[in-house]
């Protein structure tokens, strides 16, 4: 079964955004069987958008219509559509409520021009947007589904998952499809290849194997096609199991899942707290945990230290250290992640402190280096490192090594 | 004149990789007065090749083709084109020394499948790539140029700039094309748009308005075609002046920029000093702000005060406050803002307690509301939001908020 996306925005097309929709949506097509034949971007030009949506529904058995959804007068995507359908425009009524509990929560009064956010194509159906004002809309046209939702990507991920997958799912046509990714640190790519090369030699013809790097991490993804979804999983899985036994401490989980989410649930079934103490990765870490729902079961809190006189008065890092040693050194590390241990009253303390860049480097200490500590049980692990000139890959790459630190001192220290 | 850009590849169909190539590339031509129609991502498929250049050069004046130049099998790019040409491909002698002499540097020994990359189309100029092996080519077939460029980005980078702007630059029929962003804040993009309509309706036909919202903010971005290209940037001003006049606090700044960068410059400029204490932002507001390069002019720390214990034990907050308001209160965020004043000796505080959910809301304070605090010299200023039901996203909402309270009070105590 063949798709095609369709993106509707000026903004795209000058340039000002990066399209990162079509390749979620891509993702979550391919996962369940659907390839994506070509993705489109045109402006939001009644004429541009008919033309592409006339040929892409004579290459395609599925089309996707994103952005171009909003009340102002640039988004011409709804009216386009009733042209192209052959169809009017109707005010929906859960719609319309929807939208004006939106306005009565924030106290906000509403316009005509909100209110025009209710209107839909009628021969829709409507997917409910809980997630803001502009409803998705699914309409057969000539025998071919068309789903349609605004480009705000959060608003189009929770329509896909809420409403367009589930519909998707129902369809017939999909050839089976399975990926199974296992998600691999501390080893590079071509190392990993090496180590692996047997068990990627034999796989069958229908199992594919692709390497994903990313910071700190590699994704190993094996994709199966074939006539029953059933045996897929099995097949993949029994690979899985064979690359765990051969990776040992590299392999990480048989998900391509975050470490901050494992540390989380490790912890929090152990009773396990947690503290931060960060200077060059200036709250990343903190934020990495926080951004999971149920991360205050084992995360207390943190410190950002940025400049040396927080790292004394709220860390109780000794003056001495800081004059003798510098911010960045394996003393004040530990001494950082010691007393976030003992400040904030914790199991464990993560901290660091690096040169993220682009400024702040010497000859002896150049831009990259970051010392990382991690507090536990039997006490104290200090790692160096020495990362690229890039602030922002310097600040990724050292919250990826601390977890990774953390994650192996748990399973050293309590680890089964 | 009007352009399309075709890039080419499998890994963005099944979205392993997200095109940042095509945005880039409508910055620098609409820089030079080329305007992009539209971008098609297609399979490296020859068949879907050629029926998308087909089309493009039906619609467009210029068409630019990137990826599936590399060395292996599954990149078939050139081939394609020297079909759609009608011609064959020759052997370029410099482009083989280029290659040759990319392996000798590396010690590594080549193969035949290396030396195909100095193969062109025998009808194209060669573009010259001195940052790979996949050479880029001009083409003009039937009157309208094609930019042929691989798909690595710094590749791609290296060849427009280099190679295809020049060219591009001479060429006639280029229409001066100038974009203006304003950023606005604190105002909803329908009722921006009914404070400024008597503006918008008055813009000449060749200056048009966009609405571009993004969490917190509402971009505004005016785009003028014209014959020259300085009145088009006066006119964009002259627009923009009367929206700063018309919006007053709701303007941020005239140009696309982050808040936390106009924050930085702001407090450097005027050696000010700022300290963050976040609970449910759990960090992202120091994050933001230390992932700017020399932030630590400004920036002395933070504390993410997760537990009320810490929140006590770093901050100062009291014991009682906790008891008697709770943790998501105006009491304790005022204390803790004005906690991490003194804890941290800085000018400015910034405090955040909240709940981002998805669980522990109750009816009284229920998921989504936010106390945000901000001190400074006259004192602390508090509100209360009431943001959704997503965690991810009453984050974000949650520091676009509290760092626009930071700059709202910045400029009433030190603005001009």
């Amino acid at each position: 079964m063949q798709a095609e996306i369709i993106t509707i925005g000026d903004e795209i097309l000058i340039g000002q955004i990066i399209d990162t929709n079509s390749a979620w949506m891509a993702q979550q097509l391919n996962a369940i069987g659907i390839h994506v034949k070509q993705v489109s971007s045109v402006a939001d030009h009644p004429a541009d958008i008919i033309v592409a949506l006339t040929l892409a529904s004579g290459r395609a058995d599925l089309i996707f219509i994103t952005g171009g959804l909003g009340p102002t007068k640039d988004d011409v995507t709804k009216q386009t559509l009733s042209v192209y359908f052959g169809c009017g425009l109707r005010r929906d009524p859960d719609v319309l409520a929807h939208v004006e509990s939106i306005f009565s929560r924030n106290g906000r009064p509403m316009l005509e021009m909100n209110r025009k956010q209710a209107d839909v194509l009628d021969k829709s159906d409507v997917l409910f947007n809980a997630m803001g004002t502009a409803p998705g809309m699914w309409v057969t046209h000539k025998g071919k589904p068309y789903a349609i939702m605004p480009g705000v990507p959060f608003e189009m991920k929770h329509l896909m998952q809420e409403r367009v997958l589930p519909r998707l799912r129902q369809m017939e046509g999909r050839q089976p499809l399975w990926h199974h990714t296992v998600l691999t640190a501390g080893i590079g790519e071509s190392f990993l290849a090496e180590k692996i090369a047997d068990i990627e030699s034999a796989l069958p013809s229908h199992i594919h194997l692709a390497y994903l790097p990313k910071p700190g991490f590699v994704r190993l993804r094996l994709t199966a096609t074939g006539a029953n979804l059933e045996i897929l999983k099995q097949e993949t899985a029994a690979v899985a199991d064979q690359l765990k036994e051969r990776l040992g401490d590299y392999f990480i989980a048989n998900e391509d899942t975050l470490l901050e989410m494992l540390i989380r649930d490790f912890m929090q079934q152990r009773s396990l707290s947690l503290a931060t103490a960060e200077s060059c990765t200036g709250g990343n870490i903190a934020r990495l945990i926080t951004a999971l729902p149920g991360s205050s079961s084992m995360f207390e809190g943190g410190a950002v230290t940025y400049s040396n006189a927080v790292k004394q008065a709220i860390l109780g890092v000794k003056a001495e250290t800081l004059e003798t040693h510098g911010a960045v050194s394996e003393q004040t590390v530990r001494e950082m992640a010691s007393g976030a241990q003992n400040r904030f009253q914790v199991d464990y303390a993560i901290a660091v402190s690096g040169i993220a860049g682009p400024e702040g480097g010497t000859a002896e200490k150049p831009v990259g280096l970051v010392w990382i500590a991690v507090a536990g049980k039997t006490g104290v692990v200090a790692h160096k490192f020495l990362f690229g000139h890039d602030r922002a890959i310097n600040i990724e790459r050292s919250s990826v090594a601390a977890l990774f630190m953390l994650w192996r001192l748990l399973h050293a220290e309590r680890g089964e």
